[in-house]
């Protein structure tokens, strides 16, 4: 057996999430399946580095898989574009480092969120990956505000827990840039992140930016540890999952 | 009554094209809907620069309409966000200079074409507006075999005829340029196209980079004047209108 990796990217309107269960259409169940019948086997298990929620895009996961030796990479990459729907694509696969593991050797995750704060504005050919946003919202503020935010911290009050699982992560990055299409983009950076983080913490900048939340706001629920109502988890289909940096890449972004 | 300029986009994949039809979606038919609500009007007009076809998008299509004077543009832009689905979006609203009309003052036509000539790479969040083409293209070619089409012709090969109606056009630009994502574009600029042309165009061209027509074709195929079954008529999605010049603004092409 040897181990691949896997680069890849999709729309996730129609999946829900990546996670395989049964009777739904999953990202992880399309690959897996469209992996089995390329490489002509029972079964395949497919690793990530990220396990997006339904409705939340990505264009840089990373995934591994074992297979039998001998497999044509390139072959392999252009049967599973046939064999995949055009809203799941595997775009690049290649023989994994020695103790390669997509989820446990990952060093750092990017997600953007996008937001268009001009309804009439909004460019239509985006609108599945851009979300509309009624309000104009003050990039300044939301940059302020989510500074404090950034370094180790147990960021319960922005996941939604799981028994047993810690909440203590590193927020390296939570940046906001408007370009001239009335478009905001957020870029998030962390070793990792629990679940809805990213959507709440989105929500906690989108709540200052519209003046409906004073600016210390989103400090004050980081340091209180629990959920507040007053905080948004954001809608999926503003999310996407950008990149996924490893050990060898870590430099690029230290 | 005043005239309105109207900067209008549009996702063509639910529209059958722009022009009304009785029991059809159109996007004259759902800006003239929403107007006439906004403005509490029985009906209303509207007169494109461009009418697309079904499936065919824009981003910087224009229209006029002429509505009883005192309406307040801003809150008017402001309604019609909230009147329209958002596959359809009025961006912006400003009177009309005088003796203006969005179709005959209109000096070009600017579309793009899009094509991700490798399907395994290609991003679903793209591929509602960029084409998936199975084999790779030889951009340098292609240009070298659409630069002889440039200028004043009848491109009568080219479109798909109407009674009656001249094919005589002038193509100002056809130039073919590749991004880092296996992702090619066409910028086509002329005075007018007619019926299917710039789709006939990109099929010619696409035919010559994929190697299946010598780099002649498209240039012997004009002047022959006649339809060429061995000119694909490209689909609809990867075609977006992009722009339209009208006399002030000319300075800035020239």
């Amino acid at each position: 057996m040897v181990r691949l990796r896997l680069a890849v990217g999709y729309d996730g309107a129609n999946f829900s999430g990546w996670a395989a269960q049964p009777g739904r259409r999953t990202v992880q169940g399309e690959i897996e399946r469209a992996l089995a019948v390329v490489l002509r086997l029972d079964a395949v298990a497919l690793t990530c580095a990220g396990r997006t929620d339904a409705g939340v895009h990505a264009r840089g996961q990373v995934c591994h898989v074992d297979v039998p030796a001998a497999s044509d990479t390139e072959v392999l990459r252009r049967r599973l574009a046939g064999a995949l729907a055009d809203d799941v694509r595997v775009h690049a696969i290649a023989a994994a480092p020695d103790g390669f593991d997509a989820r446990f050797s990952a060093r750092w995750r990017r997600y953007s969120y996008r937001i268009c704060d001009d309804p009439a504005a909004c460019d239509p050919l985006q609108r599945h990956h851009v979300v509309a946003w009624k309000r104009p919202l003050d990039v300044e503020a939301m940059n302020d505000a989510c500074s404090p935010l950034l370094g180790e911290h147990d960021f319960a009050a922005y996941c939604r827990r799981r028994p047993g699982a810690s909440t203590v992560r590193t927020l390296r990055e939570l940046t906001w840039s408007r370009d001239d299409d009335r478009r905001l983009e957020a870029r998030v950076v962390a070793d990792a992140f629990c679940h809805s983080m990213v959507r709440s913490l989105v929500g906690a900048a989108v709540g200052v930016g519209e003046g409906r939340l004073a600016p210390e706001v989103p400090e004050q629920v980081l340091a209180a540890g629990v959920r507040n109502s007053r905080i948004m988890v954001m809608p999926p289909h503003g999310l996407t999952l950008e990149e996924v940096g490893y050990l060898d890449e870590r430099a690029l972004l230290l």
